[in-house]
């Protein structure tokens, strides 16, 4: 598939959906201070800009993007119309006012604000152009298209098992010099994965790199991310780490038990070893994300424990998107093809640290297949 | 200065400010969406908490923290009193009902909610509690934070001086090998950084280094952050980076002029150096944030260039924060002691590349003093 032809696809889909909503048309924003990956989704434009959607009569739709660097757009992004961001002074209301004056108003028809915008931005806009005509809601536009996120096409799932392939390489490589005694500190994690994410062809880590030896595992996400302190001595360290490949993320842990481990340990390393089992069986299409959820607490709860995070979530552009594997009602959604997630069951306490066991997820017409494999790696006396 | 005691001094200016303003108290909100590090000035807390506030009858102002990670609370913040998050199942709605209710209603006066609420958040909040005693805007109680922070108190500046020194010593590391050879992609110079940055001392880099060989160095910011590329090759490269030093971050940029260089290229090259002359000349205590931006600005249009993006911003706990040094309203604040900032003139082209000159300035009682010392290096034949 070219990769005009993607986009534009996506252009058309969403065009659809607010010709079927009764929409006007509907906007994107991506910023510093709020990410939405749904712009890269739509265009291929990384970052920084807004991207405004509007259906097309016959079917379809038509997008317009304002970049806030105009190399950059040229080089990487795809949209019908490309304007500076610049060119309207940087500023989202005189965009959106100006905009919609050139195509004639809305012709009494809706349009779709971003969900993310605060109460003050939305009423500056309201007041450029008259508010009964903006939604700004939980459920508009940008939750369509995470819907649409949520599942991968087969072009991202061809991406994703790259990604997934390449992340299994780092896995290996860090279980390999930890039983070798070469990865010692923190650091020493954290650079191999800085390095060797790009040195295989990744655009590098999808997130900060947790490194916690046994000091600090006892934090979910460890603070800071990563230092010069000692890993993989006697005691629990992890890593939570991700590669990211043609936008796409990944996101595992690899749990380091080094003995000699303490009763506690041992008790936490085995539970969370079983709540993994439990969790992965759990998992099917067609089952609620919630399930899997639900049975894992339940096993931890019978144990005395509590696991202080979800079960796992969705990841994609994002290394955090739908669907959510959490008890209640959030976890409502069913496992359906090409939705791709971890599963990370983690115990955590402050004087015997962390333990986390995460891999991905993905849903194929078959069942589902677990596209990374880390795992607790064990060293030293038992 | 005992760490609880500066907590405490900050809640204390924080509540007389509400008892001044009338209202009942505010809330402080930080989530991996919407990140708001005035969480961490009040608190300690790094990450992931609610801070209630409310003003002391007698004076001063008493804190609640609700962190998702109580551990980690437990561990580095400071606060009145400490819940875990999930006691109210991690949401907002049901923390701000509960904790209003437990405090026996309002009283009649307004309580100020993060600025940075969506639309839906904030119709949520006000259905389970009367809409009318809710303020969210944009000049509330976040902004007033905001203000605190951008006039860095003689705590901070000690942090800052020490933070900026180190920086030094990495721009000093890069220069020297930059002309030794001995860093010739961009992977080098971002794991150099990453590697040092720790090893001295620093929580590691202050945002994900920007490192563009002379093929990707038109981007203002380029994207991906760093590749197995060249680096400093002949043309022009450069590195946008920072470190981030007990919370603190610095941030500068080093550029690299290669030669052979073209004509256009050496003209850049002039330029910059020169606008960051006019720039740095035109910086003194009680000068608008604007005036050096509106100098620079001028020089690049007489010269028949532009430059797409600000003179600079004010730095702290975040890369980028007040002041503005930017031409328009945005800029009317005078520069004033405490304040801290960067001074970044660039300039892009899509064929001859990007070069940027960035350091950062503290305003003193005496003036406005470099802290770092970046600059523009060149190598090769001219």
């Amino acid at each position: 598939m070219q990769t005009k032809e993607l986009y534009q696809n996506r252009i058309n889909r969403a065009g659809d959906w607010l010709r079927e909503n009764g929409l006007a048309g509907a906007l994107v924003a991506d910023a510093e201070a709020r990410r939405n990956p749904s712009l890269t989704y739509l265009s291929g434009m990384p970052m920084d800009a807004l991207l405004f959607i509007f259906p097309r009569r016959g079917g379809g739709g038509e997008s317009l993007l304002l970049p806030w660097d105009a190399i950059l757009a040229d080089q990487l992004a795809w949209a019908d119309r490309v304007i500076p961001y610049g060119e309207y002074g940087r500023d989202m209301t005189e965009a959106v006012a100006r905009i919609i004056a050139e195509r004639g108003g809305l012709s009494g028809e809706p349009f779709d604000l971003p969900s993310s915008l605060t109460v003050y931005q939305f009423e500056k806009i309201a007041k450029a152009v008259p508010a009964d005509q903006f939604l700004c809601r939980e459920e508009g536009f940008d939750r369509t298209v995470e819907k649409f996120r949520e599942r991968k096409d087969p072009a991202e799932q061809t991406v994703i098992r790259e990604a997934c392939r390449l992340t299994d390489l780092l896995i290996d490589e860090i279980a390999a010099d930890v039983k070798d005694g070469r990865l010692s500190s923190e650091l020493d994690v954290a650079l191999l994965l800085e390095k060797r994410s790009r040195e295989l062809g990744g655009q590098g880590v999808s997130f900060d790199t947790l490194a916690a030896g046994p000091g600090r595992s006892w934090g979910i996400h460890c603070h800071p991310s990563y230092t010069a302190g000692s890993f993989a001595g006697p005691g629990l360290s992890l890593v939570d780490f991700g590669l990211r490949f043609q936008g796409y993320a990944t996101d595992v842990t690899l749990s380091v038990a080094a003995g000699p481990l303490s009763k506690e340990q041992e008790e936490m390393a085995a539970l969370v070893e079983e709540a993994y089992r439990i969790g992965v069986a759990a998992l099917a299409p067609g089952v609620p994300a919630s399930e899997p959820a639900a049975a894992v607490n339940r096993f931890f709860t019978e144990n005395g424990w509590t696991m202080p995070h979800s079960l796992g979530h969705g990841v994609g552009l994002e290394v955090h998107e739908a669907p959510w594997l959490k008890d209640g009602e959030i976890g409502h959604t069913p496992l359906a093809e090409g939705m791709f997630f971890t599963v990370e069951p983690g115990l955590y306490h402050p004087r015997w640290g962390g333990i986390r066991w995460e891999n991905d997820f993905l849903v194929t017409a078959d069942g589902v297949e677990a596209l990374t494999h880390s795992r607790i790696v064990r060293v030293g006396k038992r």
